[in-house]
């Protein structure tokens, strides 16, 4: 078999452990956590709909391919929580680690590809990486919200950490942040967070 | 709130439903049925990596949104196994029952360019319909293949049954044609389907 397409079939079937990695964050009316998978998928569909609101131009095809392999480094780095302060310190180190391990995976320039979008995932500086990183973000709330406070409740997450989360939207889309500003004095007001 | 972003959260909350609708495929290396999310993620990355493979130009973008949205019908039609002939007889009137109600969701215009990708994707006539489809069967063939037999083996699925499904894929990749065409042979050698 052609090495490059035996490549590619490996790493597709290394990717279906995405659907066995579970984040903190629980389905809407249940009790069960939903996956990297899951998550990916969402986010993605989210910003088909959501695109229209950005505050400026931008290429959505490139957003959707960046959240659709933004936590495939998570296959060997496992998901970190975002309030897990301890977590969080060793977290840069090992994802750089795990995204050398599988993006190595693929032919050098397709590798090259994916880790690119990656990499600009993670500085957050372009407008399709902070658009990325607000859907990456709203997605968890929305399920909080939706799901009695969710993950909010059951780690006692004040509304001064819940906003610092979500700042990257204040800037991407005022819409969507007007909306969002507004579920998050409602989730203090229904006791889903602490107010600090 | 703006009406149009109430239609669009409406619609991106009840989304998370597919992450409980579950398909007969399994998790490769599992026992655990994968669900329409992470089916639905899976193909949308495997054309990332694949249409390299395509023997005609296409639009790539598109098939990642088309495969991004291809079973949301599912969220009141349920999902139907490829190879349950009872259930196919039905498939499309329910089907079609489903799409006017989940995009009927959204405000008239986003809604009509999703309804505009799944037609296009049910109607499976452009490039970027037979590719979609042609990831959209090969995933659970190889769920299958490196699943030990998974359904083929479960259902006692017959390796023309096989070629049928995947014919779709003979016209869109030489490439992935060769790979997948030994793969099914292989399949048979090791008794994971039947002759006929």
């Amino acid at each position: 078999m052609n090495d490059r397409v035996k490549k590619d079939i490996e790493f597709i079937v290394e990717l279906d452990k995405m659907k066995s990695i579970l984040r903190q964050t629980s389905l809407i009316g249940e009790d069960r956590r939903e996956d990297d998978a899951q998550h990916s998928w969402h986010i993605a569909v989210m910003t088909m709909v959501l695109s229209e609101y950005s505050n400026e131009e931008f290429d959505v095809n490139r957003v959707i391919k960046m959240l659709l392999i933004h936590d495939l480094v998570e296959l060997y780095a496992g998901d970190t929580f975002c309030y897990d302060v301890e977590g969080n310190k060793s977290k840069r180190e090992r994802e750089l680690a795990a995204a050398g391990r599988v993006f190595g995976m693929l032919s050098e320039d397709k590798g090259k590809f994916f880790r690119d979008l990656w990499d600009e995932f993670e500085e957050m500086k372009t407008p399709e990486a902070k658009f990325a990183a607000s859907m990456d973000r709203l997605q968890p709330m929305l399920n909080n919200y939706y799901n009695h406070g969710g993950t909010w409740k059951k780690f006692g997450v004040a509304q001064k950490d819940v906003y610092e989360r979500i700042s990257p939207l204040k800037h991407t889309s005022d819409e969507l942040w007007e909306f969002t500003d507004k579920m998050i004095e409602d989730a203090y007001q229904k006791g889903l967070i602490t107010k600090r």
